[in-house]
């Protein structure tokens, strides 16, 4: 980023027609734009929202709900432009495009979603590593070229991160319980709705992921090889093409920020890049943010993913960046002896 | 409200192909406003945020760090549709109106504004009653036919509120303190930013009111009348107004809140028709969200009035919109055993 550009923001926003900061959060979303494309008059014209997805061998352990098969129901939904961030991204004005990671299912080649499919689900983490480590690298890779073809086609203002795989909390929460040290049951959430039964199942299967494998956080591959799922690699990639491309991001709940985190661990040049969607009803969402240092922009109770916070609060973005291009200063509307 | 639509809503909300709960407020956001339409496919299509405008005797305590003839000022920055609010506004789809209940100014009345003086600014209330009680019912009514006269025009689906008035969070804080109990020091904020000797001169002015006035919370007029604003009176008026009309209304901060506490006090059934748009950094105005019920949907740390945080949760007012109407249920997508 442009620290000129960003100087530039803070002083045009502190500045404007109004107390100096009562804007909030959104001042510093629209000076980090301004710093991330090198002008204080920013446009988010073409904003995509990626639905990475991925299934899960974690749901042996009877972790989720609601059965696998769900997932390539819902990428079907997602290309049908009937689910919620179908819904959610044309309401911001976005794009939603679907990439299969590691869907346990064939879908036709001329699905049109990105086929970086992996491997057919990950693992059984609570057994085996929930991947090779150069699936993990792979899956990476798979959202990094997403990137590099999105922008092939054209310029992009703004990606955001959103995920699709049953049983995809579970990998998550141990993510951040490898990151954070914060014993399991603390971290760990109902997903899409389990019961308390479920709850202690869960808790036990990351529980006992974790003390098989003993991922080292100091190694954001070998995390995402051992606990992790196809799709959180793709949403790690995601971040870093982004960043690479100059492009900001906007991360979606816990699978997302799972991602993200992944992400700024491997490359921490991306986090400039990066922003918070929402705080998520998962608890464990709440360790991410703080490990990355963000402020979700959105507080709406959502425990849904798909990209639906992402996409959402995509809005408070582009208002941001009105707010810094529109709001009248003092001297441009003539009020000179107001401070 | 209409309980079998608002009940077709919630039973819709419930069998979206998406885990039951997962769209956490905005559910009971889109559920409550097709009780208000009878419909579940409510379309937000005219949305209107009306800014009050009133000066404040009680300025010549100290109690604010900008002048007093910012009010008219920033009348004619509304006007000129370069204010916070005017750029918040346009990005919601919204249009602003600019009332005139009590600005201590001489507007030409040609300025396209509602003229609606009621007098030229309350009196010092650390020292006499705000306002004659006629002044505080006047103020009330001009709210009631400023919606009468834009309903006239042409249908309406959503108002917005919000204010100006240098000097306004001093008589806001009064109010919920009469409503309250709290102690004066535990509700007062820093309004537009004054230091710690103007936060101590604000307490002891409001201080002083309350102890003079002794205003009965079960007399909503009198308190307006003793420690009010013009501007809250003709607030309370539009929450007043838009119920009358069926008009779903969403209030902005601390000033706004304080008149839609007035007129729920006033009109209780005017409660099913409102809502929160956002939480102020301003202290008071938790307490007036919990004394009427209501959650704020953005929590993004503004504290600036003006009608900026009602017309960003037009947004999301909107997607709450979409979000009921076009997220498709699990049989409509084919995914029936998902449950």
């Amino acid at each position: 980023p442009n620290a000129d550009a960003y100087g530039a923001a803070r002083e045009r926003l502190r500045n404007q027609a109004r107390p100096a900061g009562s804007l909030g959060i959104l001042e510093e979303v629209g000076a980090r734009l301004a710093g991330i494309f090198g002008t204080i008059d920013v446009r988010l014209d073409r904003k995509i929202v990626i639905t990475c997805a991925g299934d899960h061998g974690i749901c042996a352990e009877g972790v989720s709900r609601f059965p696998q098969k769900v997932t390539p129901q819902m990428v079907y939904n997602f290309v049908g432009g009937g689910a919620s961030v179908s819904v959610l991204a044309r309401h911001a004005g976005a794009e939603v495009r679907v990439a299969d990671l590691g869907v346990d299912w064939d879908f036709a080649p001329d699905l049109p979603i990105y086929h970086k499919k992996v491997r057919k689900g990950t693992a059984n983490f609570a057994a085996v590593p929930a991947m090779t480590r150069e699936e993990a690298v792979r899956s990476i890779e798979a959202g990094i070229e997403i990137v590099d073809e999105l922008t092939a086609e054209g310029p992009v203002h703004l990606i955001g991160t959103g995920d699709m795989g049953i049983g995809n909390t579970s990998p998550s929460t141990a993510i951040i319980a490898a990151y954070s040290n914060i014993p399991v049951p603390e971290l760990t959430g109902r997903g899409t709705g389990i019961d308390d039964d479920g709850l202690r199942k869960k808790i036990a299967a990351i529980e006992k992921g974790l003390a098989l494998h003993r991922p080292d956080p100091k190694d954001p591959v070998g995390v995402l090889e051992k606990v992790g799922g196809l799709e959180i690699g793709g949403l790690a990639g995601l971040v870093i093409g982004a960043a690479a491309h100059g492009i900001p991001v906007v991360c979606d709940g816990l699978i997302a920020t799972a991602g993200a985190l992944i992400a700024c661990e491997l490359a921490p040049s991306a986090r400039p890049y990066l922003f918070a969607g929402h705080n998520s009803v998962e608890v464990g969402h709440r360790y991410m943010l703080e490990h990355l240092g963000l402020q979700p922009l959105l507080h709406l109770e959502f425990r849904l993913g798909e990209g639906t916070g992402a996409a959402l609060a995509m809005t408070l973005m582009d208002a941001a960046t009105r707010i810094l291009a529109e709001i009248k200063t003092f001297a441009e509307v003539g009020i000179n002896d107001a401070q």
